[in-house]
């Protein structure tokens, strides 16, 4: 432990993210929900004709990819923010938004980063349970400084109907984040309310519908005098030009990952279908994963056994979630090789 | 004005970064220090071949460029830490080490994004005037929770010798950054000054020497048990996939960079003789860039009238810089143009 090192830093434990196996790895990878199929071959050009002016710095404010997302949002550019991943986004909202003792909202189970960014800019958390979209009267009333709404929920996959989003955010003085981060995948977008709701910030990523986890591309949509103050916040050159050329082009191939959606949407019902045919309790997802009750011996059985016959699911060891797991919908082959584990894994 | 963003925010200005023009600008651009040559063709190579697997999230700790960093500099992986550019470094540094109230310190003229960044942490800032590399007094005995000391300094070149950081770092019980962006291009590393102070991080990056500015790709060295902390406060997936693999070709392949630094510190060197014969004070530089007084009438008249001729070079609206102009150091052709144009906009 390092003595030049802030107390409360030095006590954090940090966000813990999915276990990223080797390249060279045989497990079916269901544990961070990317996309199994690849991004639009328009990246690949794009991405290769960017490396030529690599020793040149990016455009700051990632202007091209901003245009291209306006264009394809039917929002002005200026209503747009590019973040290195969605998660960089979330961190500079508590940065222009949430100190020290300020509250921030959100129902739980949800995306656990927000409990971390909470905990990291000391703020004051409020959490109540919910299991569906209905948004908890105590986050409602919470005046808090920033309320996530994550829909579809991750990990539970329920979509927050929009009437639920203008209500959050109607009572709210602080702002209200709704990430979207799997919208592509079946949920409605809140994007129509910016226009009558001041203090709403829709997040995006491109990491999920559009195949591109690892090139880090997250977009947020609000009204303009609030992007400008996020933009005073971040770093300067916070998105490299690969990633804004990777960005655009996905963008503008948005054909592709439909069709992609379209897949991943279709095995997912045939997945839930089967899990439910051979017991188990699956809620309707919105999203790109499935949450999968495992009965009374939990859901840590079933993600180490299914471990054990090579497939990667998401146990989380937070209270809520330890009777489950929660499965991405990957491939055709991929989910027929998690159902044939969980046949013969389940307790 | 956004009514959801903190007060304190509102009031900032944020970062100025410079001028980057269109991709089709004829201006000859010596206002940001990039390398005027590209970087390896093992880095184009390497990031092709990543992007098969850009549906996947990158590694969350950068495994492989650390590994490789680690390798090129002859220390342990632990021992490194990879950002988003070093200016998220700088960022991080800050949220683990330097909370509201604590000082900072270092000397000016220097990067001004330090500033910048203390303003957002609501930190006190200790500054004092150096024109060399002997670090002021008042900022040797600040006490501060971080001490930025940057060899080669920008925008004035000159190196602070190794003496001094060790005076620095042995007065301060807090963190002391050695900002080493232009390093390659004349300085004398600090990193053997890890083995000492458990105090130091030696702060790199790849848009300078290794032609990669556009890739944002920062290093940091320093006690494994500091990098843990600074892990724990990044954004998980903070280094792209693309990036991971630029940075890892381009370190592998660092002949390539030190064939550019000769021909950058040759093309530097005859500049400087040049504009001496012109009659400017130039002082020597141990950068990319050359720092060239401008007489009575000041920099900005230079500048302008630069920028008229077709070149941008950076002005820095400061007191204690208005007097001259940073002159990246571009081409010989560039060079050339950048000679005629001062011969003839001289006041």
């Amino acid at each position: 432990m390092s003595r030049v090192v802030r107390p409360r830093i030095r006590t954090l434990a940090g966000y813990t993210p999915g276990e990223q196996p080797a390249a060279d790895s045989r497990l079916v990878k269901l544990n961070t929900n990317e996309n199994p199929y690849p991004a639009s071959p328009a990246v690949a050009r794009a991405v290769e004709e960017s490396i030529t002016r690599l020793h040149l710095y990016p455009e700051p404010l990632s202007d091209g990819l901003r245009r291209g997302a306006a264009e394809r949002y039917g929002v002005r550019p200026e209503a747009v923010f590019v973040g290195n991943g969605s998660d960089e986004i979330l961190a500079l909202c508590f940065k222009a938004c949430a100190g020290p003792g300020d509250r921030v909202a959100y129902a739980v189970p949800t995306y656990s980063l927000y409990r971390t960014l909470a905990d990291l800019a000391e703020c004051h958390v409020v959490e109540a349970a919910a299991r569906d979209g209905e948004v908890p009267t105590a986050i409602v009333d919470a005046d808090a400084r920033i309320t996530f709404l994550c829909t579809p929920n991750s990990p539970l996959g329920y979509e927050i109907p929009l009437d639920q989003v203008r209500r959050v955010a109607a009572a709210s003085r602080g702002l209200v984040v709704v990430d979207e981060a799997y919208v592509d995948f079946g949920g409605t977008t809140a994007l129509p309310l910016l226009e009558e709701l001041d203090n709403l910030l829709v997040l995006r990523t491109l990491s999920k519908s559009y195949s591109l986890a690892g090139a880090r591309i997250g977009l947020a949509f609000a009204r303009p005098e609030l992007i400008a103050e996020l933009c005073k916040v971040k770093d300067s050159y916070n998105v490299s030009r690969l990633a804004q050329a990777a960005g655009t082009a996905a963008l503008a191939d948005s054909g592709w990952m439909e069709a992609n959606v379209t897949r991943v949407r279709l095995t997912r019902e045939r997945v839930r279908d089967e899990l439910i045919r051979l017991g188990f309790a699956v809620p309707p997802s919105a999203a790109n994963f499935l949450w999968v009750e495992c009965g009374p011996s939990g859901g840590e059985a079933v993600y180490r056994s299914l471990r054990e016959r090579g497939v990667l699911v998401r146990f989380f060891d937070t209270p809520g979630l330890r009777s489950g797991v929660r499965v991405t919908v990957g491939s055709d082959e991929d989910m027929d090789r998690f159902l044939q584990a969980i046949t013969t894994a389940r307790p």
